[in-house]
Order: structure tokens, then sequence, then C-alpha cells
């Protein structure tokens, strides 16, 4: 069978998920949406987060409409340097369409998910009241809008700018025209994520320095004005921020690969190598629904019949058994995709110790291979972030000393906890090209140095390990929503009852925002090797000089692109600091005005309060953001474009894979070290900080010990902590997952420029 | 003339500079000790700081002795691969011998160089009850004596194990035998900067914690019984450990420079490329004690005459001006080097816009160039570390909102400073390769596609920025020089005008340790290019295989070693960290015993007192430190073993570079993130912080602000930064510096070994 018909997997299946998505969004918003003391609280989340998104993505508009622009005009007049002498409209058009269909793409699917996620905070409050497992299927769903949206408005943008641009007739092109739409989603991704992760903690630092601290109401507090730009910044921040950035993890990395699949088509002329990757893609969407599919409410134990067991638990359990199918599903399918895509003219087996094995199934080894890192780095990710384990307990016995010794070994813990996840993900790299090292390939038109079937094996484990990406996009947006529906229920004056489930999902939502982070992290590493590959081919074939194909550190301007590389993402990640610090002053300023302003605010009798000026706060925040993405989102695009045209394209290689490299260990530590502080905290607030009568810390089930809870001298060195931890997880470190991508997005899209610079 | 009889330089210069050492010790030694409070403190400093140097140097020599004997076995037998298939005692043997020679010259010059230290300490407390002046030439000259020593003793060791290895009658083969003297010395290094490291700031932060915090007695108080203990531990960490850091930067860094030179040596028979270091060093030493020499009491103007200048600006104004006469003279030298050695057959001027320029014209701008770079270094150091500046301002700021607001602004300008000291670098590395490119040597042995002159250029810029070495290892022993004489005269009892010297001096100090750490990172980065050429040259000379000359990091296996490398820095500063946590809580637990059974101590009534158990804690903090140094030291020596067997030498030389860079950057971030937070505490306590009406900081001479002082809330938050710092800037960042180079000399070292195991 001709695999050019293939096409129509991705095309069925990515339609199939969009309708998925809207059944999903019915569901959610056919539910009871809760009392009218909770539809106000909703109403006025909704309000915040839909305004700070409309007046971001006017400004995200903006900076894409002037960057496809510049980007399209600079490669048209490349034209002018080669032999033609003519500026060459084809490249630069292609480029500037497909970067505005990717950034628009990626618009709406933040757009639309964050709208059903905001829309589900407040059925999930209500749905607390009746039962947990109907509390669970609403906020999962709501957050699977997003997933599935995210997913397969890629994967359908992708395709169809494949297909516009003569992908079927011409494969072996296309696939450097769509760069753009990678760069596009890169762009977009960038300063959304930016902009959301500033909001976010702009806020709740705002909102517990003066709330908590100063003021001393509690959490979600209604007479804190700066509560619901809080609750809106969970949303913008985890939601539509981390649905920009898998966006285009998932639109660069498969358009990475399907460039890498070029040189195997023009070997093997089996156009199913380019392919391969949307179609293992819409394999993965199918993984994820009937993962999520699974989970019903009749599944879940009901709290009051679990004998004492805590209701997070038994709510992550649920997650966990959907998580398991779905890769297990992923398994069959990526060895179904091998077997379908990667056969035919050219493709033999060179194993020396397995020469009877199909060349398809060391493709699938290689994918099994990534699904099963994507296991190993989320446990790993618990392990360093979840109270059961060491890294944590340290952390909370060091804040018996103060907040100085809790700084101290969370940046301990911070700083260990790298090792783990690069060395999973170098086994995982070595094993995946060593299984696709057993499948040869020989055409003239690849340099014999060259070896395509490893470096196809690491991009094959690379879209195994993304299959599951729609389903842990669920359980990430699953996060916001349901600390939002604990902010609805308390502030709303639900039963403690309904606070309890509320509060278990809302454990259990930060268990899995941070193995998302996990996961992002550790994609983007797998797929480091696969998108670096792809540039050099890139570069081979715009030069066709096979020198390209080495990337010399001892080449003094290598050398120093690449110093500058990892100086840039801890350049890049001082600025994100410093922005959310700036933004944060302002919300306190404001804060501190209302409450002396407006002193019936906290008036001791609830009958004279008023209410504060909420939407006053929620525009600081959304202006502050604004102002402060620009900064750290122009050095993060400006620094890799300068460096390609002064250093070169090699140079350039050179900036590219160790930034990708210091990105990755940074981010890892910005976001573990920041998790681990959070829940700390959250260790000594559930009472399980317990010492004895020398002041040592003691197990959490020793009933000899004395609980120090909250607001004990331990707990408040645990807030330092987090505090800290909250630009870091959730500003710095997500943020760098995006500038990873775009350092890789930029080189592909300006690789010619780069080249008519340096020839 | 033969150029071989340069040879003599190195060696009547480094004599005359131990002759020199010791006349500055005796100068210093024959000075007033003070009174019998003085000297009784004193003593007590004495006995600590040796008794751990003794255990610690035992505890090392066994470590050591092991190492000399596993590298000389391994290498020995790696013969039996070779085609004569026979065990090679000649390079086993060697190497062992020249390991343990640089192991003792580091110990040597660490302890005598420690040893006038500790007796300088309350001479300089004396002399200030005299005169700033005397105070001054007491405590720089005490310091100048190890660093004297260091210098010289690296040049004599390097310099007569060349000559007892042949190294005139067989000048090409010579600097490879001698690499293991590079190797001993950074294995000397590492244990004596971790350990130091470990110990200062464990005594650090447990008297702070129990004495300053739980116990509220003042900084220095006779009655806290860990003072002893920190008081040595600012000898055994910042003089001890950093002396022991640059002896091994300039033994390596002269080895790498050396074996560049055996290239140019074959090209042009003139063996002035091999000795250039050799002799520039020692033009260094000249320009160092001539800048040294300079400065005299009579030229300081004393605090009484100075019309109301601040005591610390005239000091650290006095050591700039010796520190520009060093740096004016060594311009000097390095062109009178370059002239007497760079020259001869076969080298000749390659430039195309200044061809008349001589050749060793570019060599010295070459040598300018890191000059210079040194000064750059010198001013950014100060700009992220100095009261003056917007980065310390902005932490002292952010103590007005709390700890959670201070730490995150020193992360954030933490992570800022590294992007100027690494676009400096960049720019020296550029432009020193550069006037290196501008001579062509033309040699059939050299692969066509290096550049040796590029190359060398950049060697030439690090030998001449560490020409300044002994003047800026002085300045550094300084700072515990002064900072003891502060403790000794406030426990001795001094007057209050004499603290007032002491606290001035003990200010300059902390700048000058700031700007010695930032130096030695500095040299380090311009070093690692030069190491790693070296490390290439000897791949190829071992294997004659010019592919071993490029590092492509689209292999795989390199890809995976570098991201490996990077990896490492981390973790090692994970472990490090954690390690004086470790060591502090015994402390503190010790601290916490002795007030509890010994009520005595803290009586009301002075007559009633009695003296805490000093020397308990110095136990503690000895063993604490000698125990924790272990675990780090061990991964940072065994890892990069591993992955050059496991991976083969160019993956080495991936974790080599990449790991370096990660090493370079991190290290600038703890050194100047902790000292911004030092400094920002500093800031506070010397009065300058005000505040208007509304809260917000305003200018330290803006007199209608309010001053927040000792003890004020903000004074509490900059606390807790500065005991974060701690650990950061005396423990991991400075052992990071050890780590860098170590990789390099064990890169060096058992390069045959890993091309035996990946022929």
């Amino acid at each position: 069978m001709n695999t050019n018909y293939y096409i129509i997997v991705p095309i069925v299946v990515g339609l199939l998920a969009v309708a998925f998505a809207a059944y999903l969004a019915r569901y959610v918003l056919s539910k009871d949406d809760g009392t009218p003391a909770m539809q106000k609280v909703a109403d006025a989340i909704f309000k915040g987060a839909m305004a700070f998104l409309n007046r971001q993505y006017r400004t995200i508009a903006i900076l894409a409409i002037v960057a496809a622009i510049v980007v399209g005009l600079v490669l048209a007049l490349l034209g002018l340097t080669t032999k033609s002498n003519a500026i060459d409209w084809n490249l630069g058009w292609h480029t500037s369409v497909a970067f505005l269909i990717g950034a628009l793409c990626s618009g709406v699917s933040g757009y639309i998910g964050m709208y059903v996620a905001v829309r589900s905070n407040s059925r999930t409050a209500s749905a607390a009241t009746r039962s947990l497992g109907e509390a669970l299927m609403v906020s999962l769903r709501g957050g699977a809008v997003s997933g599935f949206l995210v997913v397969s408005l890629s994967l359908l943008g992708v395709t169809s700018v494949f297909l516009l641009y003569g992908g079927l007739s011409n494969p072996a092109l296309a696939p450097e025209l769509i760069v753009g739409f990678g760069f596009g989603a890169s762009f977009v991704a960038l300063f959304a994520q930016l902009g959301g992760g500033i909001y976010t903690k702009a806020a709740d630092v705002g909102a517990d320095l003066v709330g908590k601290v100063e003021a001393g109401i509690p959490e979600d507090d209604p007479r804190n004005p700066a509560v619901i730009a809080d609750l809106v910044g969970d949303n913008v921040g985890d939601c539509a921020g981390r649905g920009a950035d898998l966006f285009e993890s998932t639109a660069a990395e498969n358009i990475g690969a399907m460039i890498l699949g070029v040189a195997l088509y023009l070997a093997t002329k089996n156009v199913g190598w380019i392919l391969f990757p949307l179609v293992v893609r819409a394999f993965g969407l199918i993984a994820s629904a009937i993962g999520l599919l699974w989970l019903r409410p009749s599944r879940v134990t009901e709290p009051d019949k679990a004998a004492g067991k805590d209701p997070g638990e038994i709510a992550m359990q649920q997650l966990n058994i959907g998580y398991f199918i779905t890769c297990g599903l992923s398994i069959i399918g990526v060895f179904l995709g091998s077997y379908l895509l990667l056969n035919g003219l050219g493709v033999s087996t060179a194993s020396s110790f397995a020469p009877s094995v199909a060349p398809w199934i060391w493709f699938g080894l290689a994918g099994t291979t990534g699904i099963l890192l994507s296991i190993a780095i989320v446990y790993i990710t618990q392990y360093y972030t979840a109270g059961t384990w060491r890294p944590v307990r340290e952390i909370v016995s060091a804040t018996l000393t103060g907040s100085a010794t809790t700084i101290i070994t969370g940046f301990a813990v911070g700083f260990e906890c790298v090792a783990l996840p690069v060395l999973a993900i170098s086994g995982a790299l070595f094993l995946s090209f060593f299984f696709g090292s057993q499948v040869q390939i020989l055409d003239p038109s690849i340099p014999h140095f060259i070896n395509p079937g490893g470096i196809f094996g690491t991009a094959v484990a690379t879209m195994g390990m993304l299959m599951s990406c729609a389903y842990i996009l669920a359980m990430d947006t699953f996060g916001p929503i349901t600390d939002n529906a604990g902010g609805i229920t308390e502030m709303g004056g639900g039963a403690e009852s309904v606070r309890d489930i509320t509060d278990a999902l809302d454990g259990v939502g930060n268990t899995t925002k941070a193995l998302t982070k996990g996961y992002g992290i550790g994609s983007a590493a797998l797929a480091a090797f696969l998108l670096f590959s792809a540039y050099l081919d890139v570069l081979y074939s715009l030069s066709h000089n096979s020198a390209f194909y080495r990337v010399d550190l001892s080449d003094i301007k290598v050398f120093v692109a690449a110093l500058i590389g990892i100086t840039l993402i801890f350049f890049f990640s001082a600025l994100a600091i410093r922005a959310v610090g700036t933004a944060a002053m302002r919300m306190i300023e404001e804060v501190r005005r209302q409450f002396r302003e407006n002193p019936k605010i906290m008036a001791e009798d609830p009958a004279d309060r008023v209410d504060p000026d909420y939407a006053r706060c929620v525009d600081i925040s959304t202006r502050g953001a604004l102002r402060a993405m620009i900064l750290p989102g122009v050095v993060a695009v400006a620094t890799p474009i300068a460096i390609g045209c002064i250093l070169g394209p090699s140079a350039e290689a050179g900036l590219l894979m160790v930034g990708t490299m210091g990105g990755i260990v940074v981010a890892t530590f910005l976001n573990n070290g920041g998790g681990a502080w959070d829940n700390a905290k959250k260790y000594i607030e559930a009472g399980y900080l317990r010492v004895n009568a020398e002041g040592e810390m003691v197990d959490r089930l020793d009933t000899t010990g004395t609980i120090l809870g909250k607001n004990s001298e331990p707990h408040k060195a645990s807030v330092v902590g987090d505090t800290v931890g909250d630009p870091f997880k959730d500003t710095a470190g997500p943020s760098l997952h995006v500038v990873i991508k775009l350092l890789s997005t930029i080189t592909l899209v300006l690789a010619p420029l780069f080249i008519a610079l340096h020839p």
C-alpha cells in the first residue's frame, strides 16, 4: 500500500479529537454550576481570566505579526545573495504564513481550553458537594478539553500546512517550509508562558505577603483584594501557559522528526518516514482518549466507604490507572505505526546479534523506550517533590532551624535532583539510538559518518514519549481547576466536608502539575537530539557541505557560542524571576492601599463589611505581567539570532546544544526545588511534622511526638521556602521549557540566513 | 641565543621568591603580638588551625598515596595493550612521582602560608593599636607569604620535574610526563578546598544560629563556644583552601601551555615555546613583588588626618595602586617574554592588515588581553558585590518585604551576574585567539585545520592573566588575617578606635576575597580553552589520529557526556552544600549542649563566668569537615574517569568542555550571589539603609530618611540572605573552581587509558 494514504490518519483522528474535546466540554458545561455565591466568585474569576487573555493575546498578536513580516522579508531578501540574485518570495511567504498559522492555532487552543477550564471550576465545586467521583470527573474532563484541543490542533495544523505546501507531491521540500509553524508556536508559547507565569506569581506573592502575613487572614479569604487575581493567575499560568508550551513541543518535535524523515524518504522513496510522526501522534490521541474514558465516577471509592483512606490517594490512584492504560496502548500504537510506515526498500536489519528481527520492531522498541522514560520521569519527579520521600522531609527537618537552613536544604535538594532525570534521559537516548542503529538505511545522499537509523531511533522515542501528551495535559489543567474549586468553596461558604474533597483534589493537582513539568522537560531533553540533528540536516540540505554535520567544540567560535548559550539560560531566568518581583511589588502596594483607604473591608462584624476592589488588583496583575514579559522574551529571541548572524551556523549549533543542556538542568532544578519547598509547607500544614523532646523531627505517625502545625516557627520558615520557590517553579522554570524549544525553531527557520552570512 | 638557557629564569626567580616570602615572614613575625589577652585568643586560633591542617593533610596524604599508586599501576599496565605488549613502567612511575611531588608542594605551600597567616592576625590587631598603615602592612605582608610561596613552589615544582624528566634533552616528551604534577596539585586542592570550605561554614553557621540568634550575644563574643572554631575556619577555608586552589591553577595552566608549546617546538625547533609559560610566570612574580613593596606605611594617610575619609577606602585605594603597578609591569613582562622566546625559524606574521608587525608583538598583545581581562573581572565583581552599586542595593531594598523577597532578589542578582563576566571572557578569548592567529607557524606535523598560533594566543592570555597571581593571593589571605584581627581585638577587649580600624580592614578583606574568587574563576575560564586544546594535543600525540581534534557534539556519546558534565557540576554543588548542613547541624547541637549543661558560660556577672569548651567545637568542626569532604570529592574524581572509560576519549572531551562551562557559570552565580547577600547585610549594619514615611528605601545620604539598622526586621531578613549565601560563596563556589581544573588534569593524565579502552 502506498504510504501516502496514511496522511488520512492524522486528519481523521485530529478531527475526531476536536469533536471529543467538544463532547467533553458539553459534558462539563451541562453540569450544575453551584450556588449563587459560588457563581459570583466563579464569574469574577472568569471575567478576570478572559480579560487577561484578551489583552495578552492582543499584545502577542502584534508581536507575532511583526515577527512574521520581518522573518518573511529577511528570508525573501536572502535570494539576493544566491546565484539567482533575485528576491525569493517563495521561502519567505511560506515561512511567514506557516508562522502565523502556528501562532493562531496555539492561541485558539489556549483560548478555548482556558474558557472551558474556568467554567469547570464552579462545576467541580458544586460536584464536590455530591461526591468525590463526580468532582474528579468534572475537573479532569474540564482539563481534558484543553489537553485534547492542544494536541489535535497542533496535529491538524502541521498536517494541513504540510498538505497546503505540497507535502504529498514534493515530500522532500515541504518539511523545511513548515518550520515557520513551529517558530510561530514557540513564539506565542514564550510570551504566553512568561506572561501567565509572571501574572500568577505576582498575584500569589502579593496576596500572601499582605493578606496572609500582614493582615493575618486565611488563604482564599474574600476580604483579600488580591484573592481573585490569585485565582485567575492559576488559570492563566498553569492552564493557558502550559497549554501553549506543550502545543509548541508537539509541533516543533513533529516538524523536526519530519525533517529527519526527509533524508530517509530520499533514500527509500517511502514517504512513511515523513508521515510517521503525524500518524503516531494520532495513535497517541486515541490512547489518551481511551485512558481518559476508562475513568468513571462508578469506579471511584467514595471517602465514606474507603475505610479512612485519604481521598487524595484515591483520586491519584485513578489518575495513575488511566495513565498506565494510555501508556500501554501507546506501546501498541508505536509498534503498529512502525510496522505500517517504517518499512520498504533500502531498509534492512544490520543487527549482528539479532539479524532476524525486522526493522520496524527495532523502531517499536525505540518508541517503547520513550514511553518508559516518561514513566520513569514521573516517578523521579514524585520522589523529589512528594512528602512521602526523603528530599521533602529533609527540607521539613531543616525548617526546625529556621528559614535560612530551609532555603539551603531546598537548594541542595534542587541541585541534587537533576542527576536522576539526566541519567534516565541519557539512558533512553543511548538505548533508542542503539535500537535505531540496528536498522541499516544506505543511500549515497547520506554522508557515511551519519547513522540515520540511530538518529531516527531517538526521534521515534520522542514521538513515543509524547503520545500520552493529551492525557498528561488533562491532568495538568486539572490542577488549576481543582485549586479554583477549593477557592470557590471557601469564598462561597461551602461545608467543611466539601472543602475536604476539594483540598484533597487540590493536593493531587499540585502533584500532577509537578509531573507535567517533569514530563515537559524530559520530552524536551529527549527531543533536543532530534531537533539538533534536524538543524544539521537543514544546514546540509541548504549548503551540501557535509562539514556542517560536525559541531566541533574545539572551534573557538563554537566554544564561545556554547558558553553564551548556557549563560543565556541563567540570564533569562534572572530576568523572569526579577519580573515577578517587579510585578509583585506593584500588587503589594495596591493591596496595602486598599486596606488603608477602605477599613470597612476588614470590619469586625461581617454585616458591615464591603467587598474590596478585586478588579483593580486583576488589572494591576494584567498590566504588570504584560509589561514585564517583554524584556525576557526579547532577550530569548534576540540572543540566538545575534549569535547565528555574528558567529555563523556551526557556532549557532553550539549555542543551541549547550544552551539546551543548560536549560534542561536549570529548569529541572527550578521546577523540582520549588515543588519540594511547596510540599514541605503542605507537609507541615497537614500536621505531619512531629518533634520529640529534644526538638528533633520524628516520623509523622509517631504519636509520642508533638505536632508543629500552622503558624508554628517551622511553618513560617516553610512559607519562606514556598514563596522563594514560587517564581522558580511557576515562572522561570516553565518558561525555560519554551526557551529550549524556541532555540531549536529559531535556528531551523533562520538557518538560511546564517548560511548566507557565513557562506 | 639558545633559548634553553632561559630555564634559568624560573629557577632563579622562583628561589628568590621563596627568599622573599621568608623575608616577609620574618618582617611579620618580628612584630609585637599584642597583649596577653590577645595572645591567648591568637594561640587558640593557631592551635585549632594547625590541628585541623595536620589532620586534614594526613587524610589527604593517604588518599593521595593511594591515588598515585593506582594511577601509576593503571598507566603501567596499559603497556600490555600496545604493540610492545609489556608493562610500561616508564609512564607509570613518572606520573606517580610527579603526582606526589605536586601534592607535596601544594601541601607545603598551604601549610607554611597558613602558619604565617595565623601568626599575623594578633600582630595585625596589635599594629592596629598604633596605626592603620602598620596594620595594613602587617596583614598584607602576612598574606603575601602565602601568595609568594604558592606561586613560587608551583613554578619551582613544575620546572624541576621538567628538568628531572629530561626536559632539556627531550623537550617534546617531558610535558606529557609531568601532567601528573598538575593532577596531584588538583587532587590536594579539591580536598583542601572542600574540607576548609565545609569547616569554615559549619563553624560560622553554628556560631551564628545558636550564639547570635538563640542566645543573643554579639559576633565574636568570647562566651560563644564556637567562636574559636569560626575564627579558625576563616583561615582554613579562605587561606589554605584558596592557596591550594591557585597552586593547582598555576601548575595546571603552566603544564597545559607547555603541552601546547610542544607542537610549536616540533615545528620550529625552538624550545622557547615550551619554556615561555615558566619564564612569564617568573616575570609575574617580579611584578607582584614590586607592586607589593611599593606599599609602605608612610604612603598611608592615617584616619585622623584623612578629613573624614573612611579608613576602608584608604586601604582599598592602596591595594589598588599596588595591583595596577603589578599589572603595568606584567604587560612589560609579557612583551619581553614573547620577544625573548617566541621567535625564530618557521614563525612569520600572517596578518593581512599589519604585515610588518613582528610575531612576538602579536603574542604580547594576546598577553595584554589577559591582563586587561583580569582588571575587567575585578571591576565586574565589585559591581555585583559592593554596596555602592545597583545589585546589592536591590537586595537591600528587598529586605524591606522580608526574607523571602531577599532570597528571590539575591537569586535574580546571582543568575544575572554571570552574563558580564562571560561576555568579557568571550571577548578576551576571541581577541587573544585573533592576535595569535596573526602569527603563522607551518609544519607538516600539525593538521591543516588547526590554528596553532590562535590557540597559543589564548594560552599567552592566560599566562598574562595569572602573572599577578601572587599579588592577588596576598590580597586574598589578607582577608582572613584582618577578619581574625577583628575577632582578637573584640575578644581581647581592644579599644573602640582600634576596632574601627580592624573593622574597616575586615570590610576591605571581604571585597578582596570576592575579587580573588572572580579572578580564580575568570582565569579558569580563560584557561579552559588552552587545557582543552592540550588534551586534544595529547590524544593526537598518543594516537596520531587527527579525528580526535574534533569534538563533535552531534555524536550521541559526546552529547550525553556533555549533558552529564553539566549535571556533575550541579550534583557536586548539592553534595558540597549539604555537607555544610550536616556538619553545621552537629555544631549546633554541641553549642546548645554547652549552654544547657554549663550555665556559668552566660553568667550575668562577668566575674562569675567560665570559658566555654572551645576545643570541643574545634574538634567537631574538624571531624565533620573531614568526614563530609570525602563524598563530594570522590564524586568529582570518579565521574570523569568513569565517563572516559565507558564512553571514550572524545566523549570525555565533551564532558570536560561543557562541564567546565557549567562550572564557570554556576561558580560565578554562587560566589557573587553569596557575596551580594553578605554585603547587603553589611550595608544595613553600617546604618546605610534609610526609608521614607511610606517605608520605601531612599539614598543612604538622604538625612530625612529613618535608619533601619541592626536588629531591625530588614536586618533579620538580610541575615537570612547572608546565611544562605555562606555555603554558596565559601564552600560550593570555590570548590567548583577546583573541580573545573581537576577535570582537565584527570583527562590529561588518563588520556592513555581512555585511548587504550577505545582504540
